[in-house]
């Protein structure tokens, strides 16, 4: 990984501001809320809350804390989340059976940690803050990873409760979509990859040269409007779009619609954070697996774009220039993607609203090594079976999305906040069956 | 059904006493731990507490309440167990991802259900009354049905946890086992099943005549020092002493002790509603599956006697005479079976401590016809693929249990507080393969 | 086990009878045909050819051939069915990836225990054969189970087959149903159960006392027209017909008509092992799991027979008093049970046409001791979650049923020749919610 | 997809040989052995069989021969293997289940297609020969992976007896490895992809540029001598070694050692077409997963080649420049990967011994189209979830290896016949935790 220049004052503040979004993004939700795992993927909040907390007392305090003992022996048991390094962990699935702690015991477990961290770092030198802060901001982006899964997740609980249950605020009004334009980019031997000099995740290293053909990327996401046709045209009957896995899926889990979408007398409507609402048309199609995401694409006779198009695309367009660190600023408000607002030439959605499947498999940049100890597990030995996603999305905190951010999922994932930015020219087309 | 007596009074009165004590039942659980579902057997606390409250808004107010309107439309989907004839239903296994109405909600529910039920029953003639008795005490034994299973089903959450939670109370101290006696029965051609006077279910009837060779039934259960000989003589490990379909369970499962003991640095413990504690030898061995039950009788040279054996010797001992209403009087501070008192020539632990595994298939008694509309699904459905199971247990609630109550669970639970009562003589032995 | 009286010769006698029908049935199948294993529960035919062999190897030659050897070492290991006490065993549902021995080798393997049996039996005393008599005996017996296996098992693999093979023979010529009559039957302090002098299993023993309430029987099976009527009043979209597990089963198998009838252009066709042939109506209806057994019975207000009233009912009906051992003498030239011939005031298509499911669970009856050693394991431990079936059918080979044997499957078995015939009076009524 | 250029008489010759070679292979396996699917990846015999002819009849005939009806209407329907475009087809899973038609009536199916295309040939014009040139070939190409998938399934089938059926031949004798060696490799922009001039599938195109930093590559397979050192090292037991996905496989699966490797008596043997025999020291470890071979090179230190060095490495090694077709020319004699050949400087063991696995996910090329019609969904649908192996292997046949050949399988498949050849240098390593 790299880092930032800290001092040990601001490491606090920084510290003290994440730790707060959480118990913010928290606080709308019951003891009951807290304690759900509607699925394998989906952790309960007041899992988050915990693991999170666990992430900074195993690898900052248990070895930097001067008679560092745990907490509680068994939360290091219960809050483990996959660091195989750091001993055996309760079952994945099985996260949603803890009721003890409960959503108040896990406050204070927070609290506790909160006290002794900020303890450790008022009592450090300079040199020991410099060891300590790759760790600590990794902590921070870490704890931010898990913000925007706890609005993932507890979007998925929420949709299973035919009582319609409302997380927070109000859906945006019905918009049109805005006209689709396209940014040309003209590629050659460009580099992608962070750069040192500010926070990145080992996974985005080394930075490294590729080739690109010339290609041209959509300025704005797919809109609902637009996979409303897709769907018009047999969209999720016709095997041809289709990956071969994709299409299995489609069988097997009787897919009609994105993820979140269900039919009411008619009239399609969507479960968000806000409710469930009619669908909004100029709004970007979201919750959609890789497979829709691609299929889509083949039935416009585009593509997705690779991660490098992708990066190379959005840096060259000035998005990443000026301000390498951006996110969803506004998102303790709105916790849904809003509409492409009107303009012309350059890329729109880039970080606040969907992230983007990409045609690129989740795998090692050439030179890439993972970190030293448990932190190692942290990314490469995921990398199989995934796919790459780009930008951010609208549960993406402040201050926590990049230009060479590599997030991902599994090709057949839907609960994740996904959208659609389509791609076109040099670049590798359809791969799958001919529409012909 | 058959019913008992009442008057609108003494009816409102035993209505408080019901719904009162699932109130005390469910008050030392927190919101979280009224939430879960830990498998699909067992439905979260706070779902039993709306289930019972829907039970009465169904089958009470909704057909005679004058204006009736449902408390929340939604409920009445939520609630439902598994009246196909009420109409669709939430999915049985899915009961645990439902957090909202949360624990407080379901209580104002009841609140509501209840001040409705009390003015119903406050403004009804006598004729109407006696037409609404059996319906009103059907909803009192089926809440007293879903407090018993309340608590089996809160211990198995509990289990769950590695932090072993207490659900109350404290375990009673080591006790050896009392001498095992036998009780002597004649048969001949005698009468079982419920006889009207006061209050059965469905299953109990008719009352019909059967024919039964001498027997013999051992005076208290098998206990946990006797188990400890079977597991030490390879009684998990042998399979000259299982069913077919007991041995595949074994295997596929990995059974080698009672459901809720665990091995540790030698010392077998058990998890109970008082914590997890060290087996206690002279306490009734619990929490087996029929298969267990059944191994054990055959690896002791014994077998498990039939439902009729049962019922006719229990009533022959006179432990049905004169209170044929009984039940685990004391269970308000002890949620666990206990030592067999010392005492001989009668049968000791009837009611109160484990519910009794027979050899007998769960199957409609001659004559059977279950009652009619929706009501008629509460037993009949289910006589098929389980065995029946009698007496009753530690967390039988007062007043539940009677010498013709059939219980019945699929030969594979193990979650229910289930123990073994030997027979022996000339009624089936062991139908399986010698141990010679 | 009860047996027969034989000498040396006429043992040699009926070896060879039972030896060779197998071999005639097995005869129009490829190697192919009986290589494949359709489902879990079937077998390939040469396993089969296979498995009685090495019941004769295993049981008589072993224990009594002077220098004995198992003519193949792993033929021990492959053709063991489920006797623990003989050894490990290949797994069931993998029989069907065994490729060698083929057809062939097994037609060798059985030729050559055929020759050491009959060498054996020549070579014998009057005192030893009668103490082999009952291995010997109970090796033709289990020889004619298989051979009803091995019929109703390579039924299923055929139908999986959308080439639509044949077995043999052609199909009966459209029948209309003759009308369906009633055998009423006293009751009373009865005796069931094998009384010796003849082979029975153990199961069958011992002979007991059991009080039955009068009754009556219908005289014939329920027949595919009268199937078609409960079709046609919804019985497959109607819960309030069906035991719980059985509506379970109808929705997430999506059952919708007997197992092997399929419908074409609005017709519906049966397989059967002549052909796939339009549904004949007067024939009965056939392949029926337990579950579709009983909601038909409740669908015409009627119920199953217990299995005691079948065998009370059958032997005081005089078919069973002068030739306790009966069959489908025809079988060699027909597959599938055949139309009632017209008649009254007798039962009709007692034993050759459909297993006949009964109310009553598979137990032991009372007194019950399983034979020593490994041959216990033949019948007692199956005794848990399956239902009792009485008669015969047209698959049962000649001399091999009798008012005493009980068959038995699970509840939802559906590819063994079952059928219905429907009992009223005294006995249990519909265990299920009421129809009113 | 490219082609080379054919007359009639030459494509009626390489027809008959490459039809001829099928019959070959499937000559020493019995009608059962022919039938039998092990698991769901594995096809029988006779259906490769029947599905290479289909696949003539399919594309060849049915457009182009005059008054062309289907042998069979059926075997339409069961012998495609997944183009959905040609209409529905038989369940892939239950392809097993099919006794009918036979090993020998798949061989009249046959016989009968090989007529009637030599027919077609004989009577086309030179332009006509053109156009169907593309299509023919791809069936060569089609049916000698066939031919390869043929000798991978029956290996499994025949593995599941315990009999240890041979398939022919007989092990090579014990040898030690030779030295590892490697081979540098320059990079830079350079170009993989086939270039026209002679067959290649679709998934092989375009030809275009890539990026690669120096690397190098070794000389020759990792021998089952090392896989023994890096499972007596804790392969199989050290989480740390281990892609996320991989480590639940080993977990889940109980992975000790490769697919075919057995322990007896402390001996590892290895089951081969030609029989079990004892693991031969120098011989390539084989039949391993991608999971494996990453593991065993994160163990090593070293990583696998991503599919661009491992082409442009065969073919800056001078491998692929005089001879672009290659294949295993002796694989009529020995089924199983040979030990390398002493020597140095140059790659060893490329075509002919084990399919390599990259660290490649299988995805379109940059400007990748699928062909038209029904044969587009021969590759490009399969782009998802999968891992690119590069080389042959022993069982590929003559003149089907190519260096621009793209094989692909799930990363957890083990029956293929893939190895492993290490990488090391200014690519990728280990995507997995450090082993530090």
């Amino acid at each position: 990984m790299t880092t930032t220049e800290w001092d040990a004052s601001s490491l606090t503040r920084r510290f003290d501001e994440v730790r707060a979004h959480t118990e913010m993004l928290a606080a709308p939700l019951s003891p009951e809320d807290q304690t759900v795992q509607s699925m394998a993927d989906v952790s309960p909040t007041k899992w988050h809350r915990a693991h999170v907390t666990w992430f900074f007392e195993t690898f900052v305090l248990a070895e930097n804390e001067h008679g560092f003992a745990p907490f509680q022996d068994k939360y290091w048991f219960l809050f483990n989340s996959y660091y195989e390094a750091v001993g055996p962990r309760f079952s994945r699935a099985d996260r949603g059976v803890i009721t003890r702690p409960g959503a108040h015991d896990v406050g204070v477990y927070r609290g506790n940690v909160d006290d002794r961290v900020r303890g450790l770092l008022a009592g450090l030198d300079s040199g020991t803050v410099e060891k300590l802060t790759p760790t600590i901001e990794l902590g921070f982006h870490h704890e931010q990873q898990h913000q925007e899964l706890l609005l993932m997740d507890i979007k998925h609980v929420l949709s299973m409760n035919p009582m319609r249950p409302v997380y927070a605020g109000a859906p945006d009004p019905h918009t049109d979509p805005d006209a689709l334009g396209w940014v040309d980019v003209a590629g050659g031997l460009v580099e992608i990859g962070h750069d040192a000099g500010s926070f990145s995740f080992d996974n985005e290293l080394p930075r490294h040269q590729t080739w690109l053909e010339p290609y041209r990327l959509a300025d704005r996401l797919v809109t609902n409007a637009e996979w409303l046709e897709f769907m018009a045209d047999g969209g999720y009957e016709r095997s041809e779009f289709w990956l071969s896995d994709g299409w299995a899926r489609v069988k097997a889990e009787g897919w009609q619609a994105p993820f979140y979408w269900e039919q009411l007398d008619g009239v399609w409507f969507e479960h968000t954070l806000h409710g469930t609402w009619p669908v909004n048309p100029g709004l970007p199609a979201s919750h959609l697996s890789h497979y829709e995401a691609d299929a889509y694409a083949t039935w416009a006779g585009k593509r997705l774009p690779t991660e490098a198009e992708w990066e190379h695309g959005v840096v060259a367009d000035g998005q990443a220039a000026d301000d390498r660190v951006v996110g969803n600023l506004a998102n303790t408000e709105s916790f849904h993607p809003r509409a492409a607002q009107p303009g012309a030439g350059a890329l729109r959605q880039v970080y606040g609203d969907c992230w983007e499947w990409t045609s690129s498999a989740y795998l090692a940049y050439p030179g890439f090594h993972p970190a030293e100890g448990a932190i190692g597990e942290y990314n490469g030995k995921f990398m199989s079976n995934q796919m790459v996603l780009r930008g951010g999305c609208a549960l993406t905190p402040p201050g926590h999305a990049r230009a060479t951010y590599r997030n991902f999922f599994p090709a057949g994932s839907r609960w994740a906040l996904s959208g659609v930015r389509l791609a076109d020219g040099g670049a590798p087309s359809q791969p799958k069956a001919s529409t012909a």
